[in-house]
């Protein structure tokens, strides 16, 4: 199931994304929360008359750097022995349509398409074999990146934590299986990053573990799981796209900071 | 004013902390939330009756690194020309008297006392001369770190964001010149760190001028300031407090992580 997060008329649902063909999808509106039971209530809008949120709003965004070893590459450095992980803000988190702000202290932005998981459940010291039962499902994400404030500053608050930093979207697939997906980042239609996640150093469930060793994650946290190669310049007026196999595409714009 | 967040009877309530002697302090408690108007109700329970809980809820914890230069010093490092960031998460919040939970994937974990700044209302891009009016107050902060995974893993989500890692207390001072505080941390009643919030090296109206330049920060969110010199070990059994002058004493125990 496509778990979508939207407001139609001030209201904010969760509604079953129906059909196939892009400009005729249609929300069955949900009765209750995705995390928790729920039912479809069979009232649907078109996808097309409803404004498009975050899928969830995260407590926090969880992401993992250097998980993939070309991006590590590109960048200079070694892949680490270990998964390291930083956190993205709620207040970071945009949905698909909404627009990145390019950041009045940068003039290096940069783009990192990455799949994400959404947690279900409340969870911490998570054993590998249960990892699949604290995951609701996967939606795309954009780790958008100061790349110059991130050479500056030792930790990444500012340069990977400002608002709009983490478009996310466009809605959250349940019955999806992670492991070998296409993940392929466009700017103005033009392919600049495309990876598979088969090519993950560490596993999402490497991860998941290593990350409810320290802490819980809550329903709705989100866990980037890293960049495949190709990252690059973000400016002004670009349309930036973050498209999955079998979830997807994330879609966002770049605008002057106003 | 003394604003102290607290649990009684199973319901959570803001008081106002009234009384000079540890012994005999009793909370008025507020209707209304110290984030909005509110009123005292005049309705009294005395301290000692109550659970006191973490005086704000923060959606995020903005701690600031190497903000004293003897610290950055004593960890051997330089000191950095301009302020950098990184998060502790909600998660990692506890309440004074609320144990410190030993992290199972550390052998090193350190107390550090600090200056933290809660943040009153909604704010962005906030001019220096207008920083004063997006502060609710101060409370004391212990920025818990597990010093050996720290110096492992290049960002400080697990080493800083694992659970409980975050004690915040015991209330918020809402009256109070923060420039010139004496900070202590003491460790089983002997004193480890002494210095005061005239030695930062970036002012609180530099870092939140810094970190509104990037983010969003709303009202509950909270500001760490950096630690003082003489940090230092904290084991299983340990009774650790952080006193602020003007504030008050925010004490933990470390237990193993059960």
């Amino acid at each position: 199931m496509r778990i979508a997060r939207f407001s139609i008329d001030g209201n904010v649902a969760f509604g079953a994304v129906e059909g196939d063909s892009p400009d005729e999808l249609v929300l069955d509106i949900i009765k209750g929360i995705p995390f928790a039971e729920f039912e479809l209530s069979g009232t649907k809008v078109p996808l097309s008359k409803v404004r498009l949120l975050p899928p969830v709003l995260p407590s926090k965004v969880v992401a993992f750097g250097r998980n993939y070893a070309e991006h590590a590459a590109e960048l200079g450095h070694e892949v680490p022995d270990a998964p390291f992980a930083f956190f993205k803000p709620s207040t970071s988190v945009i949905g698909s349509g909404d627009d990145i702000a390019y950041p009045s202290f940068s003039q290096e932005l940069h783009h990192e398409a990455e799949l994400a998981v959404v947690i279900g459940r409340l969870c911490r010291e998570v054993p590998r074999e249960r990892v699949k039962d604290v995951i609701l499902g996967y939606t795309c994400a954009n780790d958008v990146t100061a790349r110059d404030v991130q050479k500056r500053e030792k930790q990444w608050a500012r340069a990977k934590g400002f608002d709009t930093a983490c478009p996310l979207g466009p809605w959250v697939e349940t019955d999806l299986d992670p492991h070998d997906l296409a993940i392929q980042c466009t700017v103005n239609g033009e392919q600049r990053q495309l990876g598979r996640t088969s090519q993950m150093i560490h596993s999402i469930e490497d991860l998941i573990v290593n990350i409810t060793e320290a802490m819980t994650l809550l329903p709705g946290d989100v866990i980037l799981t890293g960049t495949p190669a190709g990252v690059g310049p973000l400016n002004v007026g670009d349309e930036v796209a973050v498209t999955i196999q079998g979830i997807g595409t994330l879609a966002n714009k770049v605008i002057k900071r106003g």
